[in-house]
């Protein structure tokens, strides 16, 4: 296995959908999950089945319809949990277990009353239990974020020992700064005894809008799977955007990452899961966002005419969008006007170009945005007036 | 002056509104900007005065109304646009003028067919142009982040001497990882004569989600301004999101930061924004989304219910949002079920307690969200055949 292949684990259907006003039913989450394994997903965690019959049903359903991607299932450290993920994913063609614990201070003293020694028992017990079902156990550090990274080191050394293949290392309230969270991996990697045994995994919430950055400064430092969410989703401000990270991997091809994920349908996964989900995405949004590749100002639109290249640096088609769309608004200049005009079959002299403008700008400054049916008419009126 | 002082350049009205489908008049501009100001923006970019003859008056309309920021309008390296820009802004108390042309290979081949020799010329003739009306002179070296170091370092050095007091290093596409952007601050803080002169300033694009991330590598390694939106809107994927980058000096008082925001009024901002110019905010939007503060999850809800610090690093009242909402689904637990049936007046027993879980199940994998009055429903049917 190339030694930069990063995995993608997707979580949208877990973590994604863990989200208030989110509506999923068994149908739909299927429809979904065939989605992302065409995407190339390469480990799809399907859903939390101890948590309520519908989504042991989902995970089943998942289990038994995909061939490709590793199936997880997500459970707490409890001997319970674990047995019913184990039930729900045994369709599996390749099952994975996904089980854990809050590691850091807070949630040891205020959430589990317990003490570090404690927690490490629990957690070898858990991956153990999980083992006796499936070969493939992930195990996660609750809020390894805000984990001292000593005792973070001694967790993962004592679950590797009990056979866990993955480490999650979650920033669980998007606190860290990439310098941070990088470091805490590279601590991880250069301190744990057997770390190569085990995959390093970035689990990055965007409370703070740092999400994308902290996974990619992840894998810069030894992390070698990703764990994000189509159009970010997820509880609070969401987890890691699977599409702006595997976007960044690709825009700097130096890192030298690769990844298994079919770019070109990046877009209709992520209208799909934000049609489904009901949750929209801001026409901002990186990649995805209805307006990631839309120009509306003249000196952009000018530049953009000139040579793509010189405002974007991802090409539309790449993740399935058919086009640089570019609306004429009252900062549109010239050039604009002059591309636009030629492609509704116009070719202006610079002497009606400058009538066209002006008038373009009149009517700019009242309708905001001037379709190309406003500037038929434009043309119209003062291509006439012209001739 | 504190060294660790960061200025806060919000260009909501000028980059922000560079937005397909943004909708705003002057009148609106305005009422905008008096927020802008309560707000506590250092420096507001109020527009770009040739553009349009309505930029031209939102300018100077938002120069005679505001009293407390400095007020800025942009120009390209054009006799007439400085001019232009002067005059718009003539009403202002600080008035600045923000001039620049385009550094990169791309910008002065394709765009500008020009040379390297010839941009520094440019520049310098605008610079001194924009100085002849204002003291303030912000020059912007369009494309900085796909410049060549060395010769971003003479065109910095060359404008310092021409009088300008803000340099500008805009990652235009958007390209930048977060440790590129940083070490290219780090490089004309080290290498340009008479850096001292001026405030070194970022403005980060978020085509591949990485904005924010940049803009807190820039002041790490020496900027003193950020440039940044409100909801982080803008052309393309948009701008830096001042919400982010305010809040993460604020979780990270460590850094040593300071910036002159009443973070009460984010929120109100936003809305404010959001609405004026029918741009969406997504529900997992960072500080200002819908769901930022909300936690449906049983593992999480349990958590906060314990300590509200557990999964949440922010106070919601901080940046002007009520209180953490707790939305019932059916990945609640018993905790939260017990919290929220307290806080409508019914103080379950355990037994009680077991019944109404039970029951909420079955009614949440139905309906998805469990409101009050459904809690209220499910209590009455199960308390009273208990009782």
């Amino acid at each position: 296995m190339d030694d930069k292949r990063i995995f993608i684990f997707d979580t949208t259907l877990r973590d994604g959908e863990q989200v208030p006003g989110c509506k999923l039913n068994t149908e739909k989450k299927i429809e979904i999950a065939l989605q992302l394994e065409l995407l190339g997903v390469d480990i799809l965690e399907a859903g939390f089945p101890i948590s309520s019959p519908g989504d042991f049903e989902s995970v089943r359903r998942i289990s038994e319809a995909l061939r490709e991607p590793i199936i997880c299932g997500l459970s707490r450290a409890v001997e319970k949990d674990i047995e019913v993920a184990a039930d729900a994913l045994k369709p599996a063609r390749r099952a994975r277990i996904h089980t854990g614990i809050g590691t850091s201070e807070s949630h040891i003293l205020y959430k589990l009353h317990s003490t570090q020694e404690k927690i490490i028992e629990r957690a070898v017990a858990a991956v153990k239990k999980a083992k006796s079902y499936v070969e493939d156990v992930e195990f996660y550090a609750e809020d390894a974020g805000r984990t001292d990274n000593e005792y973070l080191a001694r967790v993962c050394e004592a679950v590797i020992k009990a056979g866990a293949t993955v480490l999650n290392i979650p920033d669980t309230t998007g606190y860290c700064l990439p310098e941070e969270y990088g470091a805490k991996i590279r601590y991880l990697k250069e301190n744990v005894t057997g770390i190569d045994k085990a995959i390093l995994s970035t689990h990055c919430h965007n409370d703070l809008g740092l999400a994308t950055a902290n996974s990619i400064s992840g894998v810069q430092n030894g992390a070698r799977q990703i764990e994000c969410t189509i159009n970010g989703i997820g509880e609070r401000a969401g987890n890691t955007s699977l599409e702006e990270v595997v976007m960044i991997m690709r825009q700097h091809p130096y890192l030298g990452f690769k990844d298994g994920i079919n770019t070109r349908l990046l877009y209709r996964t992520s209208q799909l899961v934000s049609e489904s989900m009901a949750m929209p995405v801001q026409p901002n949004k990186a990649i995805v966002g209805a307006n990631a590749f839309a120009h509306s100002s003249g000196i952009h639109q000018d530049g953009v005419i000139k040579k793509r290249e010189t405002y974007e640096i991802i090409d539309p088609l790449e993740v399935g969008v058919d086009h640089s769309k570019i609306v004429l608004t009252a900062r549109s200049g010239r050039a604009a006007i002059a591309y636009r005009s030629k492609q509704i079959g116009h070719n202006l002299s610079k002497e009606e170009l400058d009538l066209v403008y002006q008038e373009f700008l009149q009517v700019a400054d009242q309708k905001k945005e001037v379709n190309d049916d406003d500037l038929s008419a434009i043309i119209g009126k003062v291509v006439v007036t012209v001739s």
